[in-house]
């Protein structure tokens, strides 16, 4: 499975990803799920995907030769969107060509064609902006109403984000409630796992600005896992208990 | 869907159920989903279910005629039980006896059966005791490292059941600890809704302690619902941001 997780605020762009992968409980590996693509101060572009990995790296592949070489692929180049949306387009496009490839040998195997992307970014001209790309290639943008969008296992980890997040909010707290969220995530689901991947951008940067990977080791992240239990045990015992009995 | 959660302590046995039903969001309606079965200070059964309704209450139904009439059906009858492992095996039969009579229909219809219960009660000679029983009509029963199951939308309400439950928390504890889990629940999941119906069983009693049920204006329900959102943002903001920015 997988647990992404990306918020786009006033301030900007906060994303976190888990790097967990199996197949099965006795195949689990360690596989990167962001990507960063940026031209610093015109574009930047960061990619998190969920999903069967083969088609993720697949979809990867085709965007960065777009990049690289136009010519050798029919997948539209991200240098070349105008704008955010158009950006999303080629994301889209780069998964419908996947499937195209893969999609009936896949079937013919009962996979399913279930990668799901969130691309994040901005280009010169546009503010930041958020997007959530279905496994069919078409996807939806974030709104004020509802800030930030998840891939994979998303339910274990939504109640506080919910409960705390608004535009308004700043990069710190929104890095904050992403590390919290993936802690209450990887506590209930085994194959959401470390090490952690953090990407921050800053409004009008066009550039990321903190790229961080998080392990077991990290200070931080240590005292959030359990700062964060010890805080809801206390704000537990200091709600009443009923009167009933 | 449905939300139950049932927590067996050294106390005795908290059991909290929605009352939501749905087939599709635009065929909403409230039923009942815990029903009690007892002969004071020998035995008490509390049951929960959820999945399919109509296989549910055709389940129940068989339980009460084996109760009231045992020649009228093969269900073994629950007030013969000599102990919970059989009264257990009564419901799983009772699952099984439905799924003979309507299943075939049913998958024509391309319906599943999906019907899992919680059973928790007591019977003199034992403590109280707590089993999850699968569509199959197979169970498992709790034990001191999880003293609590979940049936229907486990997800959003599981976290703080996993930070604060184990076998010495108090009644009251868990009754507060299952309103909250419900809470988190209802918010994120609109297929989970009030009347709530509460039981509490006491340790040894043979009989149901305290039966409540909690709609929108019960005050101490207010209080956990608009205390608990307060109590998570105050920790949130309590817990230190990162100081990479």
């Amino acid at each position: 499975m997988t647990y992404c997780v990306a918020m786009q605020l006033h301030e900007g762009l906060v994303l976190l990803a888990d790097s967990r992968t199996n197949a099965g409980v006795d195949n689990v590996s360690s596989f990167r799920k962001v990507s960063i693509l940026q031209q610093p101060g015109d574009r930047v572009f960061v990619l998190m995907t969920a999903g069967n990995l083969a088609t993720s790296q697949a979809m990867l592949q085709r965007l960065q030769v777009a990049i690289a070489a136009p010519a050798a692929t029919r997948t539209p180049s991200l240098w070349a969107a105008a704008n955010m949306y158009e950006a999303a387009e080629c994301v889209g496009r780069a998964i419908r060509d996947v499937h195209a490839l893969d999609g009936e040998s896949m079937k013919e195997f009962g996979y399913e064609l279930n990668t799901s992307c969130i691309l994040a970014g901005q280009i010169a001209g546009e503010r930041t902006r958020l997007f959530l790309i279905y496994p069919a290639g078409n996807f939806i943008e974030s709104t004020a109403e509802t800030p930030y969008f998840q891939i994979g296992e998303s339910k274990y980890g939504k109640p506080i984000i919910d409960r705390v997040i608004t535009p308004a909010s700043t990069l710190n707290e929104a890095a904050k409630c992403a590390l919290i969220s993936m802690d209450s995530t990887i506590r209930s689901n085994l194959s959401v796992g470390l090490p952690l991947h953090l990407v921050l951008v800053r409004q009008d940067e066009m550039r990321v600005g903190l790229e961080r990977t998080l392990d077991a080791d990290d200070p931080y992240f240590e005292r959030i896992r359990s700062g964060w239990g010890e805080s809801l045990r206390e704000a537990f015992k200091a709600l009443p208990d009923p009167d009933w009995l």
